[in-house]
């Protein structure tokens, strides 16, 4: 129990270092009948890739993912689905100076304390090309999904002080700058601040936003598996994150009771509807139709260039300049990852909310 | 597979309603040889339990635990422990008029759409009450972290628009005020906050802190097990948290990686330290031994008194006043829960921890 | 985890001690909407009941059970079933003077190497009075698979070298003796049997089958939660139990494929059915609605008269006689247990099949 | 979760069909420090793979094991272990004659029952090759217990009605002959009994035995995870397998308890040894150190050449001769494959044990 196996029902098992042989996911749970095939996966895939922008690594991964087992005629089985992305283009030399060094804001340290040592190619396990994988599955579960019309979208929702205007936020334009905005005015000012920032050679953090539509309504379970708990565990995970919220948030703390509630009402149908949706989409832990909305905090990428102080294994105090392929933010490489852990956690919910009611099993028995 | 079961190997499973017989837990995979008796417990339960200030609900809630088992002669036996609160003082009547209203912010309307039904007297199993036997299971969790020196201690850190202070700060007296702020200045512009919103019939919002010292190195596992993904689920999961955040948090959105990155130095005794604590406490999940920090948004109590816009069941629009014992503001009451769910999620790792490298097993076999 | 949790959807949690203040079970996943009551469970647990005939202990335990959760208005609301049963007419004393002993054939030894030391009253955790709590789990098992029709049944197949034969049984007859056996003449011979080695202060085994009817189809996971091996974990952990097997059973290893082989055909109404069933109800590990049809091997009570040698905490070599109040065999009490077991372990399997369909999952949603 | 997933700290995640691309798996909690090679693990595959003796199908399969992860300059770094096997020598032609016919003894109807459709390709997940990656999986796990000195070694005992005589028995030769028997006169007789089965296109089932030396004390848990429950699902979960028995087995049916108790006594050393052993090494699901002894009972090759009766999908009753390359006996091969649930069963317990004392606690912190 490594901590690479999530969901119960959708359960999934990843593993693969940056500079070892590949990295890879098998899925066990995933419903028969499902129409899957690797384009599927793969336009998920590059949207993660490095290399596409004058703002990711210069590295170039082919990222390319094959399917192993699990699907026949191109639909799924039932039966566990193993995916793989075998490694190309790796330089594990770059890193053989770094490995007696510990750096800034990578786990390399904790990674020693935990384990007594460590696969210091490309920070191995650490690395956020595991994240790959995490695409990979995401991309199954957003498909089961999508048969239910649910519809995931992220987006870079802030670039260090550069934040979208909601003015002027068009979510279908969020693929249309390097940065994944859907704010053009805002991607444009955040494109100078991280241009400024590389010549630095620093790098820069930046918030993701992500909306779900069309959810269906009861997911989630009382008490600890509440969907806004599974989501935050989920995207707290991706390695960069220091923050998630759900809704209003931490504006939330600052609220009155009556300023917070969202208030019901009949609509014209004499559906049930809510004036206001501070909850983002999640009450007591379960869905109510409503909108989902998250926002995740993201630091900035730890490997720069600039100088820093630090410690080798020798025992000294050492200065540090990283050089090599460094997305200076990781926010837009990142949008993708939240993406599919989103999926993951809600295909997860919505196979549990199959057997919560005893209707539910006497339609299908 | 209802939620209410916590942890892999210290693996609580919580179950109760507020206005049922009683709520507990049982705790399964508590070490053996811990010294423990019910007054280790209590004392958790007395901090979350009402009626004991202005600002909590004057309702008046025993919450005395009762241990029914895994405990021989005063120290754990490695079995099972339950633990057993009585429910006193229900007064289910309250809630018959309000079974046919969806009110705004609780999950009544959640509930009904998960199960078709609900539990309709005091919220039933979404009550705030569930906590109490987080709180009960936590408190053991506590003891065995104690065991190895581990302190957690949480505390108010906002309510409303009033924050404390760091300067004038002190964390030992955190509980020398109402509202378990460690700021007694802005405890009393808290107070103040407070009571002229009660006179309004309304609430108010908040966040909690958390801070864990002496932590062991090396807890948390990779990818999806990290240490702060697994806190931000398991506070994420407390009714009213709305977002969480570790270390820097949501700050280091705005932050260059210059600014972010912990350095690190030889302190005087060559001992490494690091010069920040940005990664509160925890990098790539895993702890290096600093502090951890932790920080939840708590949204405002949603039963006031004040009018509200809701629907009936019937298909009308209709007017709501919440008229009984509520609190004003959730956030005191909430802090040991916060405790106890950070000493559940550590004390999970902890174990995990054991079975991480072949040279334990040698110690231990 | 001390494992004392079983199922992954339908999730228990198991607690108590022989001799401590009660025991009980947390049924985690329970689907909603089931009418349950305490009778439902209670006729369960009088058949587990001691002190009801001569081949039992003549202790008495009043086993009545209390649902403390989960119940709203006579149905279940989908969340924790807490269920408690409080211990009566223990006497603890009877065991001070074993707490030095390791009894032949308990788990005496066994504890004190787990753990350190152990609860030494009447077993403590290890006392076959654990399984009562399974007992009153697996009746509300029973009861969701009642609601599709089907039927468990299980009877004592042999005492010793009395066994059933299978042209005098008749299943419907197995509550007429005390024995619970089909065969009214092979348990009068049992009765003959035992009668006789009590007098000797001995004690026997024997065995159970358990067949159950209009199981769905389709129920059991390939490789690793099989119908078969689940199930045979579920019975294998009955404490008594030394063997389990399916359908043909240890008779397989000497037939050849031919002879084993259960082969189809279509009937009148043009469905497929099978000439014979040495399947045993499972292929694959995956029901084919097929009678599942199972044996467990129950070694006799340990606790006996008749003298033992056996060792002190003191370093000595002892004669040991057991007084007390003890079954002369086991089986009879366990028979519901192995119902008990079964129902647990497909009611899990039926809610996982829920999952397994994108069909399904269209049909819910 | 499609039931290919086992185990809570060493979890194994299977994957593959018998004529896709290939099959693998991903041990997620393997213990860092254990040095580990591809060698390692292929030496067990070996004594699985067919093609070697005149009793199993001419099929060759090469049956490479690759380490994809978790292994870092020979040792393992704590993070997944992935292996994979490709599939060579596939005949999937030979099975489109199979589609729609539903063979007996095979899970063709079952899982078409389960899923709606399947895999038909060499019986798919259902093929006994997936036990391959069981066999990978384990001899990690073997490799974790051998480091204490743990020694699992199983045999065939029996092929028909060819028995070994523990007169004639011993274990160190029990790879001398093709059928893996440690009785050599038994082999010779049961080579003969299978040469004439062969003739008639039948097939033998047969019993495996497992002896587990110098297994460290208190493994297994409580209640559901008696190490003889985890035994028996693991052992039970091989295709083919329709019994288990620990110790005493079935025969403890017919034992009284003077006789099953096994006596305890002090030996020169002034150690606790047993005159016996028919618990097999567990008492009330524990080890104490004794020998571990399991039994299991394999079914005959479903597959024969022989005609038997059976159904198609287009409605008709019809006769079936199976051509093609298949093992008149699967016992020889099934040895390994019992070794290796017996060692994943054994490693998880193993891990767990080091969790259930806070002196272990003290020890490793």
């Amino acid at each position: 129990m490594s901590g690479s196996v999530l969901g119960d029902l959708f359960k999934i098992s990843t593993w693969g270092e940056s500079h070892g042989k590949g990295l890879g996911v098998v899925i066990d749970g995933c419903p028969a009948g499902l129409e899957l095939n690797e384009e599927d996966i793969q336009s998920d895939l590059d949207r993660r890739k490095p290399g596409q922008s004058p703002f990711t690594t210069p590295r170039k991964e082919g990222d390319k993912v094959e399917i192993l087992s699990g699907v026949f005629k191109a639909k799924t089985t039932g039966t566990p689905i193993s995916l793989i992305i075998y490694n190309k283009n790796q330089r594990s030399k770059d890193y053989t100076k770094l490995k007696d060094v510990y750096r800034p804001g990578h786990s390399d340290y904790s990674y020693d304390l935990k384990y007594g040592f460590r696969d210091y190619r490309g920070s191995g396990r650490a690395s956020g090309r595991e994240t790959a994988a995490r695409v990979a599955a995401g991309a199954v579960a957003r498909k089961v999904l999508a048969e239910l019309g649910v519809k995931i979208r992220a987006y870079t929702a802030s670039i260090g002080p550069v934040k979208i205007d909601p003015e002027n936020t068009k979510i279908e334009t969020r693929l249309d700058n390097f940065l994944y905005m859907p704010d053009q005015k805002a991607a444009k000012k955040a494109e100078k601040y991280l241009t400024e920032l590389m010549e630095d050679n620093n790098s820069s953090g930046g918030t993701i936003e992500c909306r779900v539509e069309n959810i269906p309504e009861g997911l989630g379970e009382p008490v600890f598996d509440k969907s806004d708990a599974l989501l935050a565990r989920a995207i707290m995970s991706i390695g960069a994150v220091k923050g998630v919220e759900i809704g209003s948030g931490f504006k939330a703390a600052e609220m009155t009771g009556h300023q917070h509630n969202d208030f019901y009402q009949y609509d014209e149908d004499q559906e049930i509807s809510k004036l206001t949706n501070n909850a983002g989409g999640t009450l007591g832990g379960i869905t109510d139709g409503s909108e989902i909305v998250l926002r995740a905090a993201v630091k900035a990428t730890p490997s720069i260039e600039k100088t820093q102080s630090t410690v080798n294994k020798a025992g000294e105090n050492i200065e540090l300049n990283i050089h090599g392929r460094h997305d200076p933010v990781i926010v837009p490489r990142a949008v993708v990852v939240v993406e599919a852990m989103t999926a993951l956690t809600l295909v997860d919910l919505l196979l549990k909310q199959m057997t919560t009611r005893l209707e539910y099993i006497k339609k299908v028995f």
